[in-house]
C-alpha cells in the first residue's frame, strides 16, 4: 500500500489538452522502450511509479507513450505526452519536462515538439519573424546581408568606422560580434551610441534602411538596462545568446511592447545539445525552441565552415524555422561562421531566397577596399534572385 | 595588408592578468594541435588570425596556448590563457571565453578552470557553503539528510503534510521537487506558505533546526519575486536549475544582501554538457561553475543510480567542491537521483562526511511509516559517523 494520498487534486484543474515531444532514443528496442515508459515518469513525478496511487497523478501527470517505433533512421523513436498543466505556463518549466533530468541519461535525443493551440497561445513568439524584418529594410525578396563587428580589441571608434563602411557597401543588418560585452577596449554605451549613429548616418546616405544590432548578452540584472540604452541610442535590434542568458530571459524581451526590436538569437554555450546523439536535435533547438522564445532569426554555423554542421542538419533548421507552429510566425536562419564569398552561390541553392547570409572575417579576404568587398558580395547575391 | 588599424586601444587598458582553461582535445596530435590553435582565435576574435594587425590584440586579446601535451587520458590537453579584462568582470562573458563557440565543435571538452586571485575577487562566490550550512543546521560532522517533496499533482496541504513527516524523521534539508514551480495543483506560494510553516512546525517539535528549500526556477521576471516572497514565508533556502534561468541568475540570488539564503543547484537541462566527450568536466560544470555562480551544494546524480556518472566522475565533482579557488568556500556535493538506503555505506565510504545525501522515492519503499523510515535512514547514518 503506498504511503502517497492523493485526495485533495481537483480533476477539473486538468483540461485533457497535451503537448507531445518526440524523443530517438538509442539501444536495442528492449533498452528503448524501458527508456520510453522511464522518461514518462523522470520528467514529470520523478516518482517511484508503484508509490504512486490510482487517480488524478497517474491519469494527468504521469508522461503517455503515444507512438513507439523505428521512425527511420537510427534507434527508435517515441512520441510522448505531458498535461499542458504541467509546465503552468512557464517556457522554463516547459523546457524542463521535455529534457530536464532526462538531459543527464545518455541515448536520448529530442526531434520534435508539437504544441497544441491551447498551450501555443502562451508563449508569443517572433514578433517581427520574417515578414516583420523584410518589412523594415523593405527588402521583399532577396536573401538579407549581414556581417559582425569584430575583433574584439577595436576601440568603439574603431568598430563604428567598420559599421559605416559596411552600411555603404550595402549591409542589411550590422551585429556586434558575440563576444563583444562591455570590455573597456569598446565599452557597451559608447559602442553602441557610436555605432548607432554611424549606420544611421551611412543609412541616410545610402537611402536605404540598415538595422545596428548590439549584443546585449549580459549579466542578468544588466540585460534589460542594455536593452532599453540600445533602444534609445537608436541600435536597431538586439543580439542575445540564450545559452548564456536562458531561454526564457529571450522572450522576455521579445514580449516586451516598449522595446519592439527585432531579435537575433546567437549559439554561444549551445553546441553541447547538438554535438553528439544524446542532446536536442538541431531542429528543436535552433529553430523551435528559438521560435517558441522569441527570436526573429537564427544564428547557426553553416556546413562548410569551420563548424561541423552537415547541409542536412542546416535544412532541418531551416525546416523549423518556418514549419506551422500554430499563429507563431516564421523566422529567419542565419548561417555563419567561416564563411566566404564563394559558398554564397551553393547557399542560395540549399537554402532560398529566405535567410540572412552572416559572414564575417570573409569580407576582409577578397580585397583592399571594404566597402567593395561589400559591394561585391551583394551584387553577386543580386545576381542570383 | 590588412583593412583593420587599431590605434586607438592604449595598452595601459591590459593588466597583463591571464586566466587559464585546460582543454582536452581529440584526434590526432595534429588534430588537436590545430584545435588548439583554433580556441586561441574562436573564443576572443573570432576574425582571420592572419587579418588583425600587430599590436594589442595580437598581445592580449589572443588566447595563448601555455601548455600542450597528452596530459594523461584520452587525447591531448592544453592549458590555453586569456587576458582577464576580456570577460568585462561578467560570468555570462567569462563563459563565453571559456567555451561559447567551442561548444559548437566536436572534440573539445573544458576540463579545468584556473581563475587569479585578481579575477577571483570579482565572484563572491557561495555565501555559506559547506561550513555556512553546518552552522545553519547545527551538524557540525556528520552527512546531512535531505529529500525531496513529491510527486508533482499532490496539493499544497499534502505536500505540507509529508514536509512534516520528514521534519519528524530527522531530516536536514527538505527540498521541493525540481518540477514543481507554479502549477495549480500546488500553487508556488500557497506550497511555500504551508511547507515553510509545516517544517517550522516540526522542526519546534524535534528541537533540531530544519531547511525548507523550495524550487525558485521559473520565468525570468518572476525568480527575485519568487525568492522574496520564500524569504519573507520562512523557507530556509532556495534551489535553481541555471540549465533553465542562467549561472548568472543564480549568482544575482547568492550575492543579494536581502536574501542571503543557502542556495542548491539542480542539474536539469545541463546533461548534454557530460553526456558525451564533447563539453564540459562534471568537476567543471556541477564543482567549479556552481561555486563561481554562488551555490552552497551542488545536486548532481549518484554513480550506481538511475543516471549515468561513474564513481570516478562523481569523486571529481567532490573534488572541485573543495579544490582550492581563492577565497572562494567549499560548498556540499547532494548526489542523489534513484538512491536507496542500502546504498548509504558504500557512498560515505566513497564520499566521506561532507555530504549531503539526497533521497526521495527510496524512503517510501522501507516501510510503510514514512517517519520511521526516515528515521532510520538517519540511524543508519549517525552509526557510520
Amino acid at each position: 500500500m503506498s504511503i502517497i494520498k492523493n485526495t485533495c487534486t481537483p480533476a477539473t484543474l486538468f483540461s485533457g489538452e497535451r503537448f507531445s515531444v518526440t524523443y530517438r532514443l538509442f539501444g536495442s528496442e528492449t533498452e528503448a522502450r524501458a527508456k520510453a515508459e522511464d522518461i514518462c515518469i523522470e520528467q514529470t513525478v520523478e516518482f517511484p511509479a508503484e508509490e504512486v496511487p490510482e487517480g488524478i497523478i497517474r491519469d494527468h501527470v504521469f508522461g503517455r507513450i503515444e507512438q513507439f517505433g523505428t521512425g527511420g533512421g537510427d534507434g527508435f523513436e517515441a512520441i510522448i505526452s505531458y498535461a499542458n498543466e504541467i509546465v503552468a505556463g512557464e517556457l522554463t518549466q516547459f523546457m524542463n519536462v521535455v529534457f530536464g533530468n532526462s538531459s543527464i541519461k545518455p541515448g536520448i535525443r529530442v526531434e520534435h515538439l508539437d504544441l497544441p493551440a491551447s498551450l501555443l497561445r502562451v508563449f508569443k513568439g517572433p514578433r517581427f519573424g520574417r515578414d516583420g524584418l523584410r518589412a523594415l529594410l523593405k527588402v521583399p525578396k532577396r536573401p538579407l546581408l549581414s556581417t559582425a563587428l569584430k575583433p574584439m580589441g577595436l576601440s568603439s571608434q574603431e568598430l563604428a568606422d567598420l559599421a559605416y563602411q559596411f552600411v555603404l557597401g550595402g549591409m542589411d543588418i550590422i551585429k556586434d560580434d558575440h563576444g563583444l560585452s562591455d570590455q573597456s577596449c569598446s565599452p557597451f554605451e559608447e559602442r553602441v551610441r557610436l555605432c548607432s549613429a554611424a549606420v544611421q548616418k551611412g543609412s541616410r546616405e545610402t537611402g536605404q534602411p540598415c538595422l545596428y544590432i548590439p549584443n546585449i548578452t549580459a549579466p542578468h540584472s544588466e540585460v534589460m538596462k542594455r536593452a532599453r540604452f540600445a533602444k534609445e541610442a537608436g541600435a536597431g535590434g538586439m543580439m542575445v545568446a540564450p545559452g548564456l542568458i536562458g531561454f526564457d530571459l529571450m522572450r522576455e524581451l521579445a514580449d516586451d511592447d516598449s522595446l519592439a526590436l527585432p531579435i537575433l538569437t546567437h549559439p554561444a554555450l549551445q553546441g553541447s545539445f547538438v554535438t553528439s546523439r544524446n542532446g536536442i536535435s538541431h531542429g528543436v533547438l535552433f529553430g523551435q525552441l528559438a521560435r517558441l522564445a522569441g527570436a526573429d532569426a537564427t544564428i547557426f554555423p553553416n556546413f562548410g565552415g569551420r563548424f561541423s554542421f552537415s547541409r542536412e542538419e542546416c535544412k532541418e533548421i531551416v525546416t523549423a524555422t518556418a514549419e506551422r507552429m500554430g499563429e507563431l510566425k516564421p523566422i529567419f536562419p542565419a548561417p555563419g561562421g567561416g564563411m566566404s564569398l564563394d559558398k554564397v552561390p551553393d547557399m542560395l541553392e540549399t537554402y532560398g531566397q529566405d535567410l540572412i547570409f552572416l559572414i564575417g572575417g570573409g569580407l576582409f579576404r577578397h580585397g583592399p577596399d571594404l566597402v567593395q568587398n561589400c559591394r561585391h558580395f551583394r551584387k553577386m547575391v543580386e545576381a542570383m534572385e
